[in-house]
């Protein structure tokens, strides 16, 4: 039988910029430069909890998001980085992967709710995800 | 070389009562009745980051996340787990593992900050330490 098709929730694909397809997820960049956020989205249908993954799905998912936090900890050199998986709005399972800076909009305070997103230049933002997508090996 | 003794953050000592110690984790039942609310320590000295742990640790802490997930999800039935990684505020990397309720003090924003702890009545914590020692299957 083949597997449901995989389709991404309207809100994450409103929020966000695509940076790329890893084995598990696909890799968004939210467009908020107030942070260097990534969001990594499991490409399978109908999982809400972590705990819904199948079990090489789940160890790929730590994976994916430990390579997600090293990339914007070399790319940014961030201070702290932010890892949470949430989805209390959108219920399609997306894990946040943040950078944080002491000196940034919601220090020491969590991200969400925090201050106005601020869309990121387009410039400055479409050399960011190809700094990413080098991090990561991913084509976009 | 022996390892460096584990201290627990002596804030996640107050905020919180022993559960158990998992392989890795020490699991911590924050003193917060507005949510069903584990914390888990991995027992390591020196870490910050979910990046920092050997990658065998980072396997473990994926199934103890899970493992605390799914207990807090058998015994309060709640409706949404969140699972996050911060540490803004408390360096040593603990990773919170949460039941939400769509009636909760908070929902749908995220926990922290949104409304002021409540200490659990003693008994009620006591029933729900034991529920958590046989789901996790640790002992006090």
């Amino acid at each position: 039988m083949p597997e449901a098709p995989f389709f991404l929730h309207p809100q994450l694909a409103a929020d966000t910029v695509p940076v790329g397809d890893l084995p598990l997820c696909r890799a968004l960049l939210s467009n908020d430069a107030n942070y260097p956020w990534l969001v990594l989205v499991p490409r399978r249908p109908d999982i809400v909890e972590l705990i819904d993954l199948a079990p090489a799905d789940r160890a790929a998912l730590g994976a994916e998001i430990d390579a997600a936090a090293r990339a914007l900890k070399t790319i940014t050199e961030c201070e702290k980085l932010n890892v949470a998986a949430l989805g209390n709005v959108v219920p399609q399972l997306h894990v946040h992967v943040i950078g944080r800076r002491h000196s940034d909009a919601a220090w020491p305070r969590p991200v969400w709710g925090a201050a106005p997103a601020i869309a990121y230049d387009p410039a400055v933002r479409d050399g960011f995800v190809t700094a990413l997508r080098r991090a990561l090996g991913v084509a976009g």
